[in-house]
């Protein structure tokens, strides 16, 4: 069985995604397709980059991640396709791959996709995920080689992640990097950096460090680790962002005791 | 061939619920992943239990159906399993299976799910969907039995479902229980209350009891038996919700005419 | 492997799609389903002809596209099933196959769907698409017959696409016939009428028409031609509709320069 996701930027309502499941099922009639987001706000491709990060590594080796958030579709971007931890992806070289590159420390593998023999034989200039990125995608699934659809690159695109910075007294200073669909406020900051800390600062305010959701009181912004790991804020049976007033990137603060030595 | 359904409150912008899908693929490559629905609104159990009703007995028996509304994940309530009719659910504890159990009338089985030996490596205090449901779900769907994931038990949360009252005259009330996304409102009354009534009353007016939507004149509300044997208030192109100004848990009263003995 | 793809305004928070693709499921235990678009306006059925539009050429032939845009389900509209260059159609007969079976241009051969033997057991008056529909797909995906579905009409409903005009000096007149997610106005202009212009007059401005988005200035709105090969208005990073103030039906020039000979 050939697995492949698809996140794009499409929506529901116009049949864009169902032209690339086309495209894929017609060259690759067993593949499974799963549809992973399709309401990445549009054109955002940070967005794109956070919802691809979140399910990635739980599919098994070999699934074909295809990734359409593309606003320069067309233009001078190229198109990539690479090979991570024995996972494959075909995506606009536009930074939405930015997360998965800085998981794979350097050890994947990118090509830019120029064997036009493998693209679908009308090209437009504005639907590279039906014409380019779908039949690359088929390419992979049938276990083609990645080294098939074009020459190694060693310069994708990348965009700077946000790091949380940590004081002299252990306090550490991250901010907000997505908000999700429960309201729910996500931050640059990983469990490892927090150590005993029970308070968190936010939005002017001190929200004490929670497990999970229901420890805290109706309509209390809490702070606890999501399920990435990172410190997120959150507001029980309500949403942070409208508690709070935060949005992506406003600041989050961890202070620490530490005595100066 | 696995088949699994997934019905979430997890939208579809932040990749969450194709990291349930990832976790099951990789546990069962060849399972074949429904979406159920994933605009569930945030944490609505009811919603969450209404919309289940409308499929899972459309599916054939064997089919897992994994349910994640889950306000509560992390704290004190349970994670259960449950077998029904030859249909498998996985879910939280939290009611969300109402509705099938209250179909059962007691001859389902239900387990509470505690073997971590299936739970994923790690588990977070906040997605047991992926952590613990999926693998619960991929489980069942490789033919592993209920009672491999825990113990049984006899008490699964249910919440009240509203029911109809019968007058002495033969008049029912009932209520709105659900308004989908025609904007039609439909009721707890089922068909076999209705008899031959031939007008509704809701929201201070009297609506005629016709077959289908197009019986009625534009913008007309009427009444009608409903896609699930239910009586529902609807308008011909237009929102009856809007136009009579309800909402789910508003009076609906089919008015009797026998006479008292 | 069957595939079957499904489009529907059913949105994604009432289950509906899913019962649909649990009756096909229990009657085709291997089918895989793509959901296409679940998020048409409701009752909207140009809307829902223009997105099938987008994709049902791209699947290979042999898959079975279900089509459930029905606001007058359950009344006098017929129910039919098409075959259209290899591809089967499943849907109401109320004009949203109108824009397949233009592209047939008369191949096609459409039958109505009336052999109740091969509906469900009982048949709502508000939900073909689960109680008739859905069936009649999975017979056809079994390789069942067409004509084992009903009689052949030669009438089906079709509403009458804009066409552009084009005037003496080469003029061309056209409109707006969809509004996608991303504010994009796509026109029923297709390429071949355009030559070698560079001006497009819409919401009295002269847009400059470009390859793709990223070949005009941010929020510059430009034309270009579209993944259909139709005449597009669009704003780099932005939204058309907004930025024109243009909604479906709104006139298109693209002036002719050619002498009057």
């Amino acid at each position: 069985v050939a697995r492949i996701t698809l996140l794009t930027d499409f929506g529901t309502a116009d049949g864009y995604a169902a032209a690339v499941k086309g495209v894929i099922a017609t060259l690759r009639p067993d593949a499974i397709i799963d549809d992973a987001a399709h309401d990445i706000p549009a054109g955002n491709i940070h967005a794109g980059a956070w919802a691809l990060d979140a399910y990635w590594r739980y599919y098994p080796a070999g699934t074909v991640h295809v990734v359409v958030v593309d606003p320069g579709v067309g233009g001078a971007r190229r198109a990539i396709a690479a090979a991570v931890d024995g996972h494959f992806f075909v995506a606009p070289d536009n930074g939405v791959l930015t997360r998965v590159f800085d998981d794979a420390a350097g050890t994947g593998v990118v090509v830019e996709i120029t064997d036009r023999t493998l693209w679908s034989d009308v090209v437009s200039n504005t639907f590279h995920g039906r014409d380019v990125f779908a039949p690359a995608a088929a390419h992979l699934a049938r276990g083609g080689g990645l080294s098939q659809l074009g020459d190694v690159i060693g310069d994708p695109v990348c965009f700077t992640l946000p790091q949380p910075l940590t004081d002299d007294d252990g306090t550490v200073c991250g901010e907000v990097v997505h908000v999700d669909r429960y309201g729910n406020l996500i931050t640059n900051i990983p469990q490892s950096l927090i150590g005993d800390a029970v308070l968190v600062q936010a939005a002017g305010r001190e929200l004490a460090l929670r497990r999970t959701y229901s420890d805290a009181g109706d309509s209390e912004p809490l702070a606890l680790i999501g399920s990435r790991g990172l410190l997120e804020l959150a507001v029980r049976d309500g949403r942070a962002d409208e508690v709070l007033a935060l949005a992506t990137g406003a600041p989050v603060v961890v202070p620490g005791g530490r005595s100066t030595p």
